[in-house]
């Protein structure tokens, strides 16, 4: 290949989910994408497919520092993972808007399933925090959250369940995701510092579509392609 | 949920499929999309996602006979998918089509991830059978295959490795999935009666790009909508 990795399979899967991101997000008006790559610098592959995409898009990086990486071996729920990369686009967009920029930050895993109308939703008014997914709402306000794993966190939401408003972002500095924060209190860490849970605007009907799937894409069997080794001019 | 199904877990993964698929697809003009569900009726879930998809499409039903159903616990080799389907659709395509309409038809696994160039490749000229995935290309010919498990088959390609020219399907009524092929040689069942190797035209130059990836999506595990049971007013 002509990009040399040391983790061959995730590369392979992280290509695919980029391509049918970026697809679906053509689909966006007036979206900007920020892509942070976990990785000690960019690399050509995800360049390439940004510059073909058509997207609007900045291309950062920054390594998830090792005593903070998840093994191979470490169960999924041991250590939240892109969470020094989601602070690196909130630096990035603190240092790149003025105060009262209009728009919306939404954080995207690169493997779930977007609905187009989740982008609608996001769009939609001038808010502050708004979230969907499985919020309980009760005359219009959100007062709990419908989750199977302790829906007393102060925000039991998934990543892909909010989106906060950008000047709301730029208004409070020092919100950002802890990467430390226990199992399940990652989302909560951002949004403890930004809303209360009364602030939050419920989307999608009262928080009643499912917009976003949470997807994960298999890790291919590498029997064939190990037995045949890589091709020199061939961008898998 | 609205839509009771023995098989919850699929049916999540499904829909998820269907969306990102949906949406890649809705970037293509010109595309028909012939969608054949494994099961005895069409469902709702997927009648209402076409309905709202924005495509041009065709909505029909097979069900896996009982004997070729691959089960829970049966190797993924043992049996090949979706062979009835996409038998059905060549039914369709028959008897829906004059034999000169235009055309390309191409089988698309739900599953897999679809680069939009694939798109152009597949339309552009009036070709029989087109191929790229890994065919060796010699002097503009394919010559054999590159393969890490039985290159000697007669098409040792993958489904989503090759397109036909409608009025070649048209002009072969025989020509069929053999759901009873050896492993690895549905494709072939289809494509000896309908093209010789010398007669495949190679697309995405001299198949050097990778514009299909056999994805998979990872099941999902549903321990915490188990502990919550379903709710009955949420499509999800
Ligand atoms: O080593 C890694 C693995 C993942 N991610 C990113 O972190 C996010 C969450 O990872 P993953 O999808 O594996 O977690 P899950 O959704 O399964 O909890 C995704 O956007 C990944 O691209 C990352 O930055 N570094
Ligand atoms: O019970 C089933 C399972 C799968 N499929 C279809 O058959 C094709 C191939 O299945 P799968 O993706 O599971 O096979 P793989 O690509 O992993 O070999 C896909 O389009 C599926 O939608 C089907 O019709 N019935
Ligand atoms: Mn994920
Ligand atoms: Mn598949």
């Amino acid at each position: 290949s002509r990009y040399p990795s040391p983790r061959p399979c995730p590369r392979l899967v992280q290509k695919a989910e980029l391509v049918r991101l970026s697809q679906t997000l053509l689909h966006v008006k007036g979206l900007h994408w920020i892509v942070v790559e976990d990785a000690p610098a960019r690399t050509p592959l995800v360049s390439t497919l940004l510059a073909q995409s058509g997207l609007s898009f900045t291309h950062l990086h920054v390594e998830t520092p090792p005593e903070l990486q998840r093994q191979e071996s470490d169960p999924t729920w041991l250590r939240p993972r892109g969470v020094e990369q989601r602070n690196r686009a909130l630096q990035w967009l603190r240092e790149h808007s003025q105060p009262s920029d209009p728009g919306v930050v939404y954080f995207a895993d690169d493997d779930n399933t977007y609905s187009l109308r989740l982008f609608e939703e996001v769009r939609a008014g001038p808010s502050g925090g708004r979230c969907w997914g499985r919020p309980l709402v009760e005359g219009g306000r959100v007062v709990g959250f419908r989750a199977g794993w302790r829906p007393t966190r102060p925000f039991a939401l998934d990543m892909a369940g909010f989106a906060v408003a950008l000047p709301l972002l730029l208004a409070t500095p020092r919100a950002r995701f802890d990467p430390r924060a226990e199992r399940g209190f990652l989302e909560s860490s951002l949004l403890s510092a930004l809303v209360s849970l009364d602030q939050l605007e419920p989307k999608a009907n009262n928080c009643t579509k499912v917009l976003v799937r949470h997807t994960r894409t298999e890790k291919p069997k590498m029997k064939q392609e190990e037995l045949l080794g890589p091709e020199p001019d061939i961008e898998v």
